[in-house]
């Protein structure tokens, strides 16, 4: 059972703004470790990322080699079912058509004093791919996670993967391979970040560092970056659902149980208008947990981080939604897009009763790697300006200089910086 | 005087390679008290603030009240050099007009299986900027970071500057005035960035906080990141010249040092491929550091962190200069058009030998916020996207949901995620 709120309760608001600040997961500490890791692979290089692999990962560098090679590409297509490898391209050409419409454009203009401005993308030079191992190692975040990076137009694009008992998921392989990667390394861990921003005889360092891993992944991430650029680090998934009692419960059900089956760190939030719908719904979970494989990370996830959270009216449900935040938002009531212009915070929005948010994990176009715990009021999905930079361009010639040299230097004057005044005036025999 | 490096000789590589490392600053660990002082305004609020002001800043703000009154930014006015007034406002109609071309499009479309797909970007609702007190109190800086703010749409600016010895400078109101922020605090340090992140009886909590600040800043602004987005945490600032024997070798020595003034960790770099010009550089800064009023610090950045390195032609500048991936890339050559669109690591970039750095810093248009310490090669300058996030959006109807089932379902199957597949499946009665 999810915990229940009603708005009309007279402790709503303190009852609700605890749960907002509820925290789901701890982090344990890590920091020492991982640093002693960094220091380690920065000075011992490969021979560093074989002893570490052949602790944490059981399997030897020495004998497998540290690099993945063109043959074990084609091995692991053989190994894939080919209904899975099909649906991967499927996925792959959907991801990129919706990324490829986010590609910036340049600028470059005159203004009314004839100075020229503008602005310059161009993308990062390398970037570097981190993917978990065992049951974390998912096809679809490579996918994910690269095709952007792609699409930016990245150049060289590093998968770092650990070779867990010296085996990898064949289809993160042919994933990567779809994507493009031709880089792909067996390490693992804080080691392979380290890899990844110092580089080692074998691995030549990167520009950024991006996808998802355990707390010494983060925890390295962290520690790196300034060196490298890395991408957010992301926390439990969740989804807000939004919906009316026109819906089957049974949907709804599923589409809360898809968010809570990730992790029990997870959180699946329903909000609706109906009493008797929201007890359909509830009834519903526990039915079908009774035949789901992992009933036990989605039951503590639906127990201890669910909600239903009993509205008036709809209405009511957008002011709540703009202040969860969610990752993800369904919006399964009869006029979705009536309701969207007024929100205002959510990672990505699934429209209509036909819409469910699993569609958005693998084949809708959109990522599926978006800002968590509430970091949608500040933050966005990953995209291809993640993988971008933006360099700012000034010319004048002499004319324009002496138009903006006045402003200038009395600014610089100003904030008691003689030189900077003097580098402009110097120009004009000022 | 700064070291020289030349490609020409055999170790050029090595010493390039350990000029690109070397660090220029070095934080102390002010961890753990940041961490307190964090603590303690979350427990106290606006009494913690009261406490840590009186002891640091030297003010009573019980006495003078935290938020600064529209009677104080009438007086700021009035204090203000009128000429200063005008020349902060002409900036702040370019930065206006430059920032505006940022401002990004909505995207929406459907696809060839019917698919409504779309991408949506809204304002971050509320921005706390902190502007540093003292020496460091730029009114520059007030409106280079509040008029991405305001041209994205975000509606709450709210500004927090300590009240050093209970006195703020005139110009940072008059600049925060200019800039449309009406909700300004006398607070600052790590307490003032709790304040924003958290809330007190006074302040509002807001989603993402910016702006420059010592190390106390710098710490409280990493540790609250998650609860709240921040912006990059900045470097010493540092300049790349990239000049032809044809410069006036007092208009790059100028531009040298007015890097040089800013910070004894500032670096100052020039790239020349003449000998003879290079030490009438060398010799200019020593001869304008004579007469200038923060030599010491330009002297002690120019000594301990500047550089001349001289190239056999300035295309060999090219490859140096996107390794550096300075702040800010002055092109002081014949046909700097030319060589602009090989470079590719760069924060901002000045062409020409009548665009000195110092018109960015003020009264250019483009944001004088930028990436230092090499992170140009991952991140951009401040721009408006920083204040806005983008949504996702997808809508299926019954057929494209039927288009698009199998793939997911196989993807989720090949993840062993079934409650996914079930999520899908069970809007089809498969």
């Amino acid at each position: 059972m999810a915990i229940t709120l009603r708005t009309s309760d007279p402790d709503f608001e303190t009852r609700f703004a605890a749960f907002l600040t509820t925290k789901r997961e701890t982090s344990p500490d890590v920091e020492a470790v991982v640093r002693d890791i960094i220091a380690t692979v920065r000075e011992h290089g490969d021979k560093a990322l074989a002893d570490y692999t052949r602790k944490f990962d059981r399997a030897d560098l020495d004998a497998i080699g540290i690099a993945v090679t063109r043959a074990e590409i084609e091995q692991a297509y053989r190994d894939a079912d080919p209904a899975t490898a099909e649906a991967l391209t499927f996925a792959r050409d959907r991801i990129r058509d919706y990324h490829q419409r986010q590609r910036p454009q340049d600028d470059h203009y005159v203004d009314a004093l004839g100075v020229e401005l503008g602005a310059r993308w161009t993308a990062v030079e390398a970037v570097g791919l981190y993917v978990p191992g065992g049951t974390a190692s998912y096809p679809s975040s490579v996918l994910m996670n690269a095709m952007p990076a792609k699409v930016a137009g990245v150049e060289r694009i590093v998968m770092v993967v650990p070779p867990s008992g010296g085996v990898i998921n064949p289809l993160v392989l042919v994933a990567a391979d779809l994507a493009g990667i031709t880089e792909i390394y067996r390490v693992g861990g804080a080691q392979a970040v380290a890899a990844l921003a110092y580089g080692t005889e074998t691995i030549r360092p990167v520009a950024k560092i991006v996808g998802p891993g355990n707390a010494y992944v983060a925890a390295a991430k962290r520690q790196v970056f300034g060196t490298v650029g890395i991408d957010m680090i992301a926390g439990p998934s969740e989804v807000l659902v939004i919906a009316d009692s026109d819906n089957d419960p049974d949907w709804i059900a599923a589409d809360l149980l898809a968010q809570a089956e990730h992790d029990a760190s997870a959180q699946s939030i329903l909000i609706t208008d109906d009493d008797v719908f929201a007890e359909a719904v509830e009834k519903a979970v526990q039915r079908q947990l009774e035949t789901l494989p992992r009933a036990e990370t989605a039951a503590a996830s639906w127990r201890d981080f669910g909600a239903i959270i009993l509205v008036g009216s709809l209405d009511e449900s957008v002011p709540l939604a703009n202040r969860i935040a969610a990752e993800h938002l369904e919006l399964a009531i009869a006029d979705p897009d009536a309701m969207l212009p007024r929100i205002r915070n959510a990672g990505s929005i699934f429209l209509g009763r036909h819409t469910p948010e699993v569609i958005g994990d693998y084949v809708g176009g959109p990522n599926h790697v978006l800002p968590t715990a509430r970091s949608a009021r500040f933050s966005s999905g990953l995209n291809v300006l993640d993988f971008m930079k933006r360099t700012s361009l000034l010319k004048l010639g002499p004319e324009q200089l002496r138009a903006l040299a006045p402003a200038a230097i009395a600014l610089a004057k100003a904030e008691g910086l003689e030189a900077h005044g003097r580098s402009v005036a110097i120009r004009l025999n000022l």
